[in-house]
């Protein structure tokens, strides 16, 4: 496995276009991914029960285990609107696959943005009907997909990995309403391994758990999450296990990405819990810790509160003796058996002042071991999120 | 059951003190609160597995099913402090008999403040020898130590209720790391009424679960959470049920104050669902609409966001069919049929601007009922919490 640097569109036999069609006022708001091959494809959706429309319709598509294209809107997310938005959504699939020329089953379709709002189908419409002629395997056409994906996000978050003969390219879009559970925010992953239904959904399944499930930027699971993956066969088989690591990896970069760019957040907060009675068990430490209100405002403090990650850890359901946890901040010990250890809270807030907060915690009665991603909670995303409707 | 305005000395043969003992600063730091006679006692506690010390003497204590008196310090919480914060929890409660003439074992002793730090056992102790001649059944007594619990709480919290011939007053605290889960923060309720203590414990959980159980301000469950009632009997027995109505009464309007002074907090969100599969479906999704911090944030900024409100009931775990679910915002239906109703923006957005905000949410498939009460999530929420250490 090496690690790349390239769009989704690096894959060979992918397409991809990105562009304005008015849902937004300005900003792109518009794209597609397109194989020139039918593929295989795997997806993991949210597990909230106001699940969007797009949704239903690629867990209907998506049944034979093949698809082809994406389409993705941003600015409406396409939920909470009942079955005039399951019509849209089976509509925008039904244009789609008209415009390539190929079968509405092989389209899937995923929306962001905005609960409530009906999709503007005549937008839609219209945006569609020349993709056929604007889809390009260009690098371009690969960062302006990722472009148009966007909402509050203001980083592009793409990343790729080579795996033997073949490429795994991802981009994924997710700064607020993030706490993914059982799938995530959209995530599109490209490649040309050739890799069977049954193999992708496992080996995608597998990566979802310990990337996009353990991270949070505020605790809210959203409507729409959705990670899809397309596997077009142009590169041949490859060894599943080496498939599985690059496919962890572009997901993992991805989820950071997104932890990393949460709404209003200056720094990742990124929480390993090990010695935990499970894996299981580590993992909710872990995500407990990262999505804690009061770690988050100590984290945007520089403030090496650590009461509130043992109080996190206490709360988080994981098995738990106090007197055998020990608590690391970028390195220094601050918790050892349980109780504060020697040092100096000025030198670790000075530490605390950098883009990437590692935390530690031992809880020492085990083997379980997990990772987890977050960000800082600031003036800014109170701001963003108080301001976002009017 | 009538409410009555008093403290908690205003109940027949409680008498109480409030502080300054230089644990704080400058502020009340130090409480007791006492009955002439003898109690029987119940409590409910935190279910964090980092337990304060002070808790695991109450266990012990109150195993029995009696106490006469509480000792309460707030600036220090004695959480995370191993077997010494354990000894000197048990020592706070031995110096206390003392100073008292009774039973260590009819002592209770509470915590609150910032983890990890240890009891300045010297000022506990020289607080404690004169506590004698300073407990007074003055209103006045009562005021003080209600004070003295306080930490970034900027208002006093008491409620009291006459049942029959007997009262049920309490005091609680509690501002942030407020998630309770089955108990809550520091709360204590004095009754004169003849109550045994298994009716006792059993009115008290009853009274917990729709109170203190169903507050957020922050998703943090704190490890010092407890609620202690004491029954001396002065008034003799009163019918179970009046008994019950009242210490639900008292627990919901200190659970409310609770939730209205969250750290930073502009407003009080109270959310009712009703038409749940069942109760405590009911009360998962009330919990989750006010613990979302988008949910809050959009109440801080007066923004009727109704997907936020829809999105964090679909993934409470309740059970949910989006196409049945309605929603009012200060009493304007916003959401009919899962989808959004006709209804004016602005004008509920100005309705909003009000010291409590009220939604409510029918899921339309059963008849579960629950109320859950937080606050908005604002620029001073993160302040306080980025800035409380240094």
């Amino acid at each position: 496995m090496e690690p790349a640097i390239m769009g989704i569109t690096g894959v060979p036999g992918f397409e991809a276009l990105g562009k304005h069609i008015g849902i937004k006022r300005k900003r792109k708001d518009f794209a597609v991914i397109s194989s020139t091959k039918p593929c295989t494809a795997a997806m993991t959706v949210t597990t909230n029960k106001a699940r969007a429309a797009p949704l239903t319709v690629n867990l209907d598509h998506i049944k034979d285990g093949k698809a082809q294209a994406v389409i993705i809107n941003s600015g409406v997310a396409n939920a909470c609107t009942g079955s005039k938005g399951l019509e849209d959504a089976y509509h925008t699939a039904a244009l789609g696959a008209s415009a390539l020329g190929i079968n509405a089953k092989d389209v899937l379709v995923l929306s962001t943005g905005r609960i409530g709002d009906f999709l503007p189908m005549e937008k839609i419409s219209s945006g569609i009907s020349t993709i056929k002629g604007e889809l390009s395997s260009s690098k371009q056409a690969g960062t302006d997909a990722a472009e148009a994906i966007m909402t509050t996000d203001t980083k592009m978050k793409q990343a790729a990995v080579r795996v033997g003969k073949a490429t795994i390219a991802g981009m994924a879009k997710g700064a607020g309403m993030i706490h993914p559970n059982m799938a995530t925010m959209l995530a599109i992953i490209a490649t040309d391994a050739k890799v069977p239904t049954g193999a992708l959904q496992r080996c995608l399944t597998t990566a979802v758990e310990s990337s996009f499930n353990m991270i949070s930027v505020d605790n809210d699971t959203s409507t729409n999450d959705s990670v899809i993956v397309l596997a077009n066969g142009l590169a041949g088989p490859v060894d599943i296990s080496e498939f599985q690591e690059g496919l962890s990896y572009v997901c993992l970069e991805l989820a950071k990405m997104i932890a990393a760019d949460g709404e209003g957040a200056t720094k990742l907060i990124e929480t390993t819990v090990t010695g935990a009675a499970s894996v299981d068990d580590a993992r909710k430490a872990a995500k407990a810790v990262i999505s804690s209100p009061l770690v988050k405002s100590a984290a945007f403090g520089n403030d090496p509160n650590w009461g509130r990650i043992v109080a996190a850890a206490g709360y988080s359901g994981c098995k738990m003796r106090p007197e055998k946890v020990s608590v690391t901040i970028q390195g220094t010990t601050v918790v050892r058996d349980g109780m504060s250890a020697r040092f100096n809270p000025n030198h670790v807030s000075e530490l605390m002042k950098s883009p990437k907060l590692i935390i530690t915690v031992d809880l020492g009665i085990g083997k379980g071991t997990a990772t987890a991603y977050g960000c800082d909670l600031t003036y800014e995303y109170v701001k963003i999120n108080a301001d976002y409707h009017t």
